[in-house]
């Protein structure tokens, strides 16, 4: 079977994952994981225990788990997508690192505010946890900028996974309330509108919001993680 | 010249790259960093903008930032060493999902008592921090010491780069005061105590504390930043 990814909703790290899948165009399928239900499928739990997305069945059965992970896997599939590089080469360093950098400093400076979030409006922890999450997430924010200026991708002068995985993460900072990217960040939000019309990412949004979305890469449907097992064991 | 890698003191999660250095047996050089410094060397921020540990400058003078692309540059040096695995094996993904686990969620698990240890001894949110990193931290470990059951090491059957890096994290639940891991963990405690008892640790340990250190691997020496300076431009 070909691979198939859960990715959550709402506004789950696993976008990246979707728009990663669009972009190498081979056949993939995916499951849709409400991350606020309570109740947790359990064929959902086998593949992920922790509970998280992403995570990606591959074609043997075998479960993947972790945003990094899985996107590496991604862009291994075929070298000549430009979506990654080989092993032992200087453009695979940099990817990595910039995925590392993503996945750790930038993914984790919203933790706080994601505790903030699950906490009672009048919590008085609240607004200290999200002042240490915009302070944070500011560092980053500038960053990026500085790295992406003279050049027109995260990790060289051409798409790859790294700008996939930004795109679901940067929009943390709206979404919570803490920036206006346009007008603090007008660098990096000219990165963000140019990867808003790519239509992998278009794609992506339609399928998070379950708006009808048309592939432009190898999709062939959602699965439910029953059916799944089913073909699993078929 | 050899690569340089640049490790912080005290504690830092730096130590992994130096045990993956020890493991790899090739030669290599070191440069010391006090993180606490108020004070940056100008080469060292050259190297590493954010001023963070580990960071490796390769044999042509390229800088590589982030532990996990560090660690993969590493293994990816002699895939015979065992520390890593070649692009496109299910071996890859599992030691990428693992080292993406242990920078991410098991890393960061740690970063509210962090900033809770530079706060003062009375202030109000540092008790909220600390009972938040034990909080998640308990789960890290627990998950760990699941994962260990059965196999010899954290991404399979022999040591890898994500056993070097573990080592030099799971200390801090420690170093902290916020855990006791040998009643609390007791299996994970003995994986922790079998990594404190390879030559590559207690090398570590002994370059961390400024101790004599005995490599049984390919290390040179220190430098400093201002030779490493000299040395680039000759």
């Amino acid at each position: 079977m070909e691979p198939v990814l859960f990715y959550g909703i709402p506004h789950g790290c696993s976008f990246g994952s979707i728009v990663a899948l669009e972009w190498l165009g081979k056949p993939y399928r995916l499951v849709r994981i409400d991350m606020l239900a309570k109740e947790k499928d359990a064929r959902y739990i086998e593949v992920s225990p922790l509970g998280q997305t992403p995570a990606l069945v591959l074609e043997d059965g075998r479960p993947l788990t972790e945003s990094l992970a899985i996107l590496l896997n991604i862009a291994g599939r075929d070298l000549g997508s430009g979506l990654g590089f080989a092993q032992g080469t200087p453009e695979l360093d940099r990817l990595n690192s910039m995925l590392s950098y993503l996945h750790t400093t930038f993914h984790s400076a919203f933790a706080p505010a994601w505790t903030a979030y699950k906490l009672a409006e009048d919590d008085p922890d609240r607004e200290m946890l999200r002042a240490l999450a915009r302070d944070q997430a500011a560092k980053c924010y500038a960053r990026l900028q500085d790295m992406l200026e003279g050049r027109g991708w995260l990790a060289g002068d051409r798409k790859t996974v790294a700008d996939a995985y930004f795109i679901g993460i940067a929009r943390w900072g709206e979404d919570l309330g803490l920036f206006d990217l346009a007008s603090e960040y007008p660098g990096l939000h000219e990165h963000i509108r140019k990867l808003e019309a790519d239509p992998g990412v278009v794609f992506a949004h339609a399928i998070e919001d379950g708006r009808p979305a048309t592939s432009s890469g190898g999709f062939l449907g959602h699965v439910t993680p029953e059916e799944l097992e089913v073909r699993a064991a078929a």
